[in-house]
């Protein structure tokens, strides 16, 4: 059983939390497996949106298959 | 006086925010004078949940007694 | 062009994003240019507070102007 | 749901493998629901041993009984 | 000449070193030219395991073709 | 042999080596075997206190008995 | 609105600027909407080259495409 | 209520504890509402110095005023 | 004595090099006895920016006058 | 008394055991009075040995003689 | 000019202070040009030390002859 | 096969990249097989310097002979 992981950056106009469901979202429609999920950075970016833009870098772990 | 840390992982399927009061109201039930706490990490654990489970893992400091 | 790059801590009784939130309204009522914010510690604080006071610890990073 | 996680520090006159053992067996022996482990740090001592004593600095998650 | 690097995580019922190598196995059946492997983390899954499942998180180089 | 390590912040109104000090005295009043301890932060709490506290958070490590 | 973040290797016997560049050359032929690059670790190869090479190892951002 | 963090570095050249409370003396001179300081580095400098000049990097936090 | 911290990030068209002269030629006309540099970090702007942007994000430390 | 540091990397075809052990013997074949050793980092070169190279960096720390 | 690093544990029974000082001493001792120190780490030694040993692991910066 | 790893810093006033090959430069003067460096940091000295003194701090690893 070998695991991979990838690094994603989901993004939102509204909260912390649906940054990273909108990661984890990209990485199900994706991936098989996906197990897990582990928040590396939380920003906000400013100066190019219309409003702020709450973004969650995120690690996804999903099992490859054999 | 003399303050001690101990690390919790709070769970929710709702939010990171139920997940850090999660673990805190578990130190409150059993601890005396918590301080403060600080996030250590965030995470979902998706494969061996229902739903997708936030967590946050949280150091809580809090004073012992004399 | 040069970006400067300071440190705030907001407060919320509600959430951690209103804490990054109050954190990024100072820095625009007070700032030009606010470019983006990085997130660097969360945390809450129970003991001198009434209710749990969530915290987060932002950097703001700002263009200087020429 | 709620984890909490402690450290110890397993040995071994043989191998980091065992010395991590070491540190989960005793974990087992007084700990109810223990979950996963990390290893935080390998190390060896040498002066106050007879032999070469390997140590391996582990985190312990388990759940918490409700 | 440029290099790509991903993070795999192998398993093992026996040892860290044959995690590790389970990881390997598995980049140079899918991946030409590997190079070097760095270890991230070790840990052991024992909830969801019938034995302790050893795990090495390793990140892989390989070099890509022209 | 298994050792453990605890986290505890210990208080002095005088230096960093009190508050390192009033930190290991607590261990030694409560724990057997104490081996060593690290420090990990020191700090000065000014707001809350008379005077300046200074504080030194500490790692104990003990051995735990068979 | 989702990106993901991947790590190349360049190299150069020129200079760090060089083998920043190459990577990120690297990055642009093969990848759609490349929108920064992170520097994550400076080296010199010396004892496998025939003169000095000099490696970036960058962190790759891009969107995926909807 | 939100707090800013700026970075200062005390010197003595008797002790560390010295530097520290030199960097917070200023910091109380010329803010209102310094609330905590974290110790971020110790240093010596000794070439540039006549005797052993002590150096403690400090993080200020400070209340801002509304 | 008493140092001060500021951080700032420089930017160019040709090299990390430049971006770093560029932030502290802002740091010396703005600020009295700059006395160091520290580079934190290096990175490309790519998307928002006609040509690669190379960008050094550095640590200025400056004399307090007294 | 004073302890000194150094790094070394030990190189095995076998294990990551063997590889710290190679580090291990080395100091001690050159070096007086080896207190312990802190495993720094484990690796795996590939491209360039005609096995598998496990590395083990490990600092190794000795009492310097009076 | 090109400075060395080399990594020291100076040892007290007394304070940190005291701990640093005593590895800058034997630094001074047999090296020319000592510039400065950082110190790594500070801990304690109790279980071997007839009374509490206080640690300070520094780093020392000496310029090379040319 | 052991390797060891030494700490130095090399200086120039006219880059990083030159200060970088001043340290290797130094390296290979007085070392046997110099394998690899790392660029641990970059900095910028400009109080105690006539212009600006570019300084990179490399570790050096090279193989011990047998």
């Amino acid at each position: 059983m070998v695991f991979k992981k990838i690094t994603l950056i989901g993004t939102s106009t509204e909260s912390f939390d649906d940054a990273a469901d909108d990661a984890i979202d990209r990485a199900e429609e994706t991936l098989q497996n996906v197990q897990w999920i582990e928040v590396d950075e939380l920003g906000v970016e400013i100066a190019t949106a219309d409003n702020r833009e709450y973004q969650a870098e995120v690690t996804v772990a999903f099992e490859l298959e054999e």
